[in-house]
Parts: C-alpha cells; sequence; structure tokens
C-alpha cells in the first residue's frame, strides 16, 4: 500500500482557495487516488465545534493566548481523528489552512510569541508536517473586494488591512524560507490562468515516489 | 488599596469542595473582603463553553492533546477576564481546581507528557500562582461513593478506580513537595470536622502582609 500524501492550502481572504480545492481533488482522483478534502480550524465534528467558539466567540474579548490554544487544541483533534488516519490508510490529504495560517494569523497578524507558537507546532504536529503547500497570494485590496461580494465578514475577516498585509508579507517569507514545501500561486489572476498554475503542480506531484 | 489574594481548592471526586468553597467565601467576605467565587475549568461565559466541550464532546474521541489544550485554553481566559482583573482590584479570589487538577488529571490520569503541560503551565500562568492550595484529600472509595450519590457522572467521573488513585497520589505528592503553598484537609471526617481544619487556615490567611 502507498502511503498518503498531505497538502495544504494557504493564503488571505478571497485568495480564492476554497474553490481550487474541489478542483485539485477531482483531479487527483482521476489519476486514481482516494482523496480526503478537509480544512481548519476545524475538519471533524468536535473540531468544528472548537471552530464555532472561535469565530463566534460572543461578546467576552477572546485573550490571545486563548485564541492560540483554541487553534491547536482543533489541529490536535483533526490530526488525530482525520489526517494521520487517512495518511496511514495511503489516502491523499488536501486541507484547506494549516499550521503556516496559525503563523501568519495568529503570529504575524496578532503579534503573539513565536516561542509559544513553536512549541505548540512541536507539541502537536510532532511528525505530521505537509508534503506540499501551495500558498494562494493575492494583493490585500483584491482578496478583500472578492471576500466582501461574499457576504458577512466573520471575526477575523473583520480585521483592518494593516492585519492582512502582516498575514501576506508572513505567507511570503514562509515561502521564500521554506522553498522546498512552498509553491505560490499568483491568485490575482483569473481562474483559468490560475489552474494554468496548478497544473504543474499535479505533473510534480506524479513524480512523487 | 490591598493586593488580592488568589487560592485554590484542590481534590478528587466526592472530597466536599464546592460546599466548603461558599463556606469559606462567607468567612472571608464576615473578615471585610470582597470575594469572588469561580472554578475551572470554566469562570466565565467562554471558558465555560470550552468546559462544555471538554466535558460533552459527544461521539467523536477526543485526542489527549486536544484535551490538555482546551483545559489551558479555558484557564487563559479564566485568568485575563477574570482572575488577574480580580486580583489587580484587590480582591480575593476562591477557584474550585487549578493548575494542579491539570497535572493531576491529565498528567497523572491521563500519562500526558509532563514536559508539555510544564511548557503550557509557563505560557498561561506566567506570573499568577495560587497564595494557598487547600487539598481536600480522601479515599478514592469514600470519594467515589459520596459522587454517586449526586446522580449522573461526567466523562472524567466515568473513569476507572485506578485512574482516581493515580490522581490522589499526584495531589499528595505535589502537596509534600510543595508544603510551603498547600494545606492538606483530611476530608473523609465529617463536615463539622473538615470546617474545623479550615479554621485554622482562615487564621493563617489573618496573618498576611
Amino acid at each position: 500500500m502507498s502511503s498518503g500524501r498531505f497538502i495544504t492550502l494557504e493564503g488571505g481572504e478571497g485568495a480564492g482557495k476554497s474553490s481550487n480545492l474541489q478542483w485539485l481533488a477531482e483531479q487527483l482522483r482521476v489519476k486514481g487516488h482516494r482523496v480526503v478534502v478537509t480544512r481548519e480550524p476545524g475538519g471533524t465534528v468536535l473540531a468544528e465545534r472548537i471552530r464555532e467558539v472561535l469565530l463566534h466567540p460572543g461578546d467576552e474579548p477572546m485573550a490571545d493566548d486563548t485564541e492560540l490554544l483554541l487553534v491547536f487544541a482543533a489541529r490536535a483533534q483533526h490530526l488525530e481523528a482525520l489526517i494521520r488516519p487517512a495518511l496511514a490508510r495511503g489516502d491523499w490529504v488536501l486541507c484547506d489552512r494549516f499550521i503556516d495560517a496559525t503563523w501568519a494569523y495568529q503570529g504575524a497578524g496578532r503579534g503573539l510569541d513565536a516561542g509559544a507558537i513553536a512549541r505548540l507546532e512541536q507539541l502537536v504536529l510532532r511528525d505530521t508536517h505537509p508534503d506540499m503547500t501551495i500558498l494562494f497570494d493575492v494583493p490585500v485590496e483584491v482578496g478583500m473586494a472578492r471576500a466582501g461580494e461574499r457576504g458577512s465578514l466573520d471575526r477575523i475577516e473583520q480585521e483592518d488591512q494593516a492585519f492582512f498585509e502582516r498575514i501576506r508579507a508572513c505567507y511570503r517569507q514562509r515561502a521564500h524560507q521554506q522553498a522546498e514545501r512552498f509553491r505560490v500561486v499568483d491568485a490575482a489572476l483569473t481562474l483559468e490562468q490560475v489552474r494554468a498554475q496548478l497544473r504543474p503542480l499535479l505533473e510534480e506531484m506524479d513524480q512523487w515516489p
């Protein structure tokens, strides 16, 4: 039995991750892979309950540490109950946001302590790291305009533009520093132009042992 | 303005913490202190929502890491939204379970990694530590019989006897190792006999600068 592969999609608001996630899953299924499509925070019933607390905390201001710990609590559940079992049985896992989103949103966005994030990353991920991370990179104004068209913004999306600029800068820096894992897609282009950038990545995956 | 004091009550199931917590609060109020009575996990609206996930996770088995991270997420919120503000304005905080419960239940009970608990303790507590911790110590059989009389057991209380023996041993060991902070009450005795052990502790608090 071949071992599974773990592919994560990252990017700011309105980058087009979600629609391309489904398309990538279809392409991989056509190639004969069993594919599990999931997302963070969430991905299991229990992790989605934690997501609900994160995105709709109510009137009580959420402490920064609480946000960080809830993100990793949901991730620990997602890894244990869904991602690791899927990889163990040889499935491919496509995940909409993963660890890089924590560095971007909680680290660069909210300015939470990098040492704390690093320790939680080590505690929770252990040996489960993405084989490839596709960064959908888009200028903040373009992404925000697209996200605004989708209707009401949740708690995270209501932050100001400087917050999203820090997130984008963090994503781009990580992609630069970890070039062996990251592939960057110019997501400001049309859907067809974005898919033209994704096809070579699918061919690259075909070459994986 | 005098600074507040932070007192935690610890112990296994059926040790009588909750009824004595209210009594202690009354005694302290008679002495002229403003007293906040709270509990963990929980203590604020948001932290109680996290408690609800912890105690009633549904059908999906909760990963050990998830349990640990949710406990500390609730604690971070409790500290930031309730405990630290109360102490800063000079109130006394009486808390039903705190950090020692994590060492006892998640550490000794579930066998979670002590290094992980220690790192999370450092991250979340920072400089906020109890001034006194009162351990209500009771043999497991006695405590379980009392808890059983209260009706339905929640998820944690459904563990087997060996689990609770490990918890009791951990509590007693911590009380021995941190004797300057802990006071141990023999909670197998009658309510009046327990209160006779608590009165000297109240007198000890009177001596605090």
